[in-house]
């Protein structure tokens, strides 16, 4: 029994010693040049190169070191029966709430434009934008798109969320389907994407869907940069149709210098900063997630491979 | 009977329009021009000139268009015995604790320096701020301070406030007298100030007690500008001690081009936006006590004269 931390380094390094410190009992691997092929039963990842998992044949189950796995399942060789696993941190989601919440109160509160005055020494007063006109709209309400809304609706914002069942969560209005995304949309002057990326939310953010936003609507990204189209979206901030965007994440990290995101002067962009989980967290549901598969029993957050989340 | 509006014209017109809404029956002067001297009742202001209150011997009460009176109960003819009332609106509290989460958001989740990274095309990850390390002490827990920490409990912060008598809220610890302030700024990572300006608050933050803060903190002025001594901010901020401040209130009103607090890179000025009361609330309230005055009832929100507030 081994487990593999396939990771960049920056998360490699802490993980493994959180693992150490979680299962001093079970062996750990950083990194897969010397770790015993035919020990390796649990890998920890966050994306998987073509070769990998073919390579430990005695692998349980695949851990994601996060809260999304569209990195993971992405890789083509990963056995369908194989079990996928993920992150759920209440922390993580409490930051990740926290963030949007930071972004939307700047926009709503027009702290952007009194930055501005500041750095022109202007005192100048605009009327405020009641509660009523800050409709909040979450896509997805998962575990993070529920605590998303949750803040929301606790500090007395008007919520509504699109998830495919639907949620029943208390003050969060409930849309589903096509439909009920156009409805949600034409009705959000704050859009949070707090989806998973799937074949079906791929590319989900584009001219025709951003259009039916109300004008002057504000949109803040925490789910993954390949849910929008980010040409079109640029467009739509361009021609006014939208007040402004905070990203978190990007079709393709790190953004380089010199990216249009970084330069445009409605866009706040933040380096996937929205909340890491908790390292220990990470190593805990790992060594746990091994234990269950080794004795037979349920996994917990276990990935939906069919949905692709 | 009258009710006479002595307010800057941006605030007298539209509250002039909401009392001929809210009391056909009553005539109301926009201005002491015409204003006849003996049948004026009731005056709707926001500070006083020496003169204004004399020249009205039939007044019953003096209606603060604010949720602070300083600047009312600043006028050296105002007779004791004269009652004041002040305005109390939910929405008012609400939009100022936003604002302070926002601001407070903005620091706990290193947005600033971010966009500062933005600005240089620079795609560099921070570790995050536990919530541990943010923990909020509010000074002033009544109407606005009760709205701030209550809000700040809602979504997880660790809160604490300092009042004359203590409060008892739900998750928010007490402090109370000196040695209660001391212990507060001690613990506070988040400084927010939402007294009302009296001859015990004035001047309260400044270099001595500034310093109680733990090094890094990040202080919210939402109260008055006279309850910081501005210089001795400014130099706790140079030195470092402080991480930054947000200053919606000052000490002068408006902010003059060029003063030190527009340039100062770690500070966050607004033109005091935080969030003003409906004028259709300050409207009902003034009338509402108006007949209340009449009538010999007790007058809602009425101002402590001995305590001013
Ligand atoms: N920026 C960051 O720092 C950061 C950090 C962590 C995670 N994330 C992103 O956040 C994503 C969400 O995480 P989570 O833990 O909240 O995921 P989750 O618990 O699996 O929730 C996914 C939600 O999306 C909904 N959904 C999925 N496909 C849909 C579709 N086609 N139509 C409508 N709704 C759909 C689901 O609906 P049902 O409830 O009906 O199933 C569910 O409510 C991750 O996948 C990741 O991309 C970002
Ligand atoms: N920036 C803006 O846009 C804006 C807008 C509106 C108001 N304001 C400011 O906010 C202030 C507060 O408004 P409010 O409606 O919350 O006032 P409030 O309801 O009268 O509450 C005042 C609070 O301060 C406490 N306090 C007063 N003197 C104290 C002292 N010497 N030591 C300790 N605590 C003391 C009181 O303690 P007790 O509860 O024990 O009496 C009370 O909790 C206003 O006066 C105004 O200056 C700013």
């Amino acid at each position: 029994m081994a487990i593999l931390v396939h990771l960049p380094s920056f998360m490699a390094t802490p993980i493994t010693a959180a693992l150490r410190e979680a299962a001093p009992d079970i062996p750990v691997w950083n990194g897969r040049e010397n770790a015993p092929a035919d020990e390796v039963e649990a890998l920890l990842a966050w994306g998987l190169r073509p070769g990998v998992v073919p390579a430990f044949p005695k692998l349980r189950l695949v851990c994601a070191a996060a809260a999304g796995v569209d990195k993971l399942l992405a890789a083509p060789d990963l056995p369908a029966a194989l079990p996928v696993t993920r992150v759920v941190d209440p922390g993580q989601q409490t930051g990740i709430a926290h963030y949007v919440l930071a972004t939307a109160l700047r926009h709503a509160r027009a702290l952007g434009t009194y930055a501005e005055q500041q750095r022109r020494g202007e005192w100048r007063r605009h009327p405020g934008r009641p509660l009523s006109r800050c409709r909040v709209g979450v896509l997805g309400l998962g575990e993070i798109g529920s605590a998303v809304a949750r803040t929301f609706a606790a500090i007395g914002f008007p919520v509504a969320g699109w998830s495919r069942g639907g949620k029943g969560l208390p003050g969060v209005a409930d849309f589903t389907g096509d439909d009920g995304l156009a409805a949600l949309l034409a009705q959000s002057d704050i859009l949070v994407c707090t989806l998973p990326l799937t074949p079906q939310t791929h590319g989900l953010l584009n001219r025709r869907t951003l259009s039916m936003l109300p004008a002057g609507a504000y949109f803040i990204n925490v789910g993954r940069g390949e849910h929008v189209v980010e040409p079109d979206l640029l467009a739509l901030l361009d021609a006014g149709h939208l007040a402004g965007a905070a990203l978190d994440v990007f079709s393709k990290e790190p953004v380089e210098a010199g990216d249009p995101v970084w330069n445009h002067p409605r866009i706040e962009a933040t380096p996937h900063i929205a909340c890491d989980p908790s390292y220990e967290l990470v190593a805990q549901q790992c060594v746990e997630n091994l234990r269950r598969a080794r004795a037979g029993q349920p996994l917990l957050n276990l990935v939906d491979r069919a949905a692709g989340y």
